[in-house]
């Protein structure tokens, strides 16, 4: 499938699940839509934590489309499943937004980690989670985010267990990958960013660390969500876990765009 | 100073001690010199292992000059100090070595690590062994070279005491560097490449590791001479230890040149 397939798919919700390996070698994205009275301080949130917050595209006030992921992106309907948030607790998960969708909400597009473990993947590199169709595992650490108006909140992680060969493999390729989290934030001694025990993840799934290998740690886009979470933002609504965007830009390609609200349309890789 | 100031201080025998923090900028290189018999050999052995032995220039046989790496240079007299190995033992140091050079000698030129060492340190990522002013830690592995004819042994790897972000970053730094041994080859766990104590380094100095950080294992320029004196080559000169040649090539743009011998002159990125 194509990304524009896939777009369409959960359109017409014959697609109502995750995104995982759909459209190989496009970029997914994260979704997270904000009334505009906190979407700027969002996006500052955003800029100042660009590892677990890399912003590659966001909206104009009021419009559903990123013409720079997409010429045909309406992301009221284009993503299989979203999570409603009221007063920063979760309040619905539904296929289709439309009916919620109101002329101050601004969509923020981050980029997400499928992006690198495709990459990681295609160059050998077993990561665990995939084999054992499990969730990353997930931590809060006590590495603050830097914190922008009402948003802030520690640095949540994912963590994927590495021979070392690997590990330094993996930052090799994942340093390519700057608006999918980057290169990883920590690797080895979990207790140095806060976490005390890595068989209980905060989120996903607890994954086996055996004694050849190191635990490595990258920033997570769970960050910003538990970010709009501890704000109590009274309406926001993300993609569900695992059920993206699927975007046209390439995965490899994708870099991190940057100031790119207000009356300025988004600026992309495949703008024509 | 500039590279050819170098050089002309090491020919005309004032500078006559290493050549560590001169001429930053500029990549540095291993001198291996062999007589033709076993040149072919040996330059099979460092194609073959290219992370300890990154080939930058290979002189044709019987010529001191490497015009790729500088159009002045002459093996025979610009490296500061030199060492002459007979049947794999050290039998004399001299500062010039034009009354031992022979019509069948075949000079190799390989990456050395003060490339990315001076990179490490421009990005703030502090080396202990250099603010110590002691040799870096360096050890045998369990890791086999590939062989090529009477070349033999095992990689030997420097080592270098890293808190983790600061090894994260030194794998990206380093990856860039392909001609000076490029991205570790380990990190962490010692023993899962041979090695049982830190503390006892079989070459250079001995340097703490703190609790807070990783040992990060390089390839390293040792390996090569470990190959020559294994192999107890009756005649073979090298350069003496941290007494390198200082070349005209960019430190940061150096890649590995391959396939350099024979009747082309070897090509680098300073042929005019």
């Amino acid at each position: 499938m194509r990304p524009g397939d896939v777009r369409r798919a959960a359109r017409a919700q014959v697609l109502t699940g995750p995104t995982a390996g759909l459209a190989p070698g496009f970029a997914q994205g994260n979704l997270v839509v904000l009334p505009s009275g906190v979407a700027d301080e969002f996006h500052r949130f955003c800029e100042l934590n660009p590892k677990p917050c890399p912003l590659i595209a966001v909206t104009e006030i009021g419009r559903p489309h990123v013409p720079s992921l997409g010429e045909d992106i309406d992301l009221r309907m284009d993503l299989p499943r979203y999570r409603v948030w009221r007063d920063g607790d979760l309040a619905d998960e539904v296929c289709d937004i439309t009916h919620l969708w109101r002329d101050d909400f601004v969509g923020f597009v981050l980029g997400c980690s499928f992006s690198f473990e495709e990459a990681l993947m295609a160059e050998g590199i077993p990561l665990k989670h995939v084999r054992s169709r499990t969730n990353v595992s997930m931590y809060r650490t006590n590495i603050a985010c830097r914190s922008a108006g009402v948003f802030a909140g520690p640095l949540v992680v994912s963590m994927r267990p590495l021979v070392a060969a690997d590990a330094i493999r993996a930052v090799e390729i994942t340093s390519r990958f700057p608006a999918a989290h980057g290169a990883p934030v920590h690797l080895g001694d979990p207790s140095q960013i806060g976490i005390r025990d890595l068989s209980s993840p905060d989120y996903g799934d607890a994954v086996d660390v055996a004694s050849n290998e190191l635990p490595v740690f990258w920033a997570c886009g769970v960050t910003p969500q538990a970010a709009i979470a501890q704000a109590r933002i009274p309406f926001a609504i993300t993609h569900a876990p695992g059920c993206m965007l699927v975007t046209d830009l390439a995965a490899a390609a994708s870099t991190t765009h940057r100031g790119c609200t207000g009356p300025r349309p988004p600026q992309g890789n495949t703008d024509r």
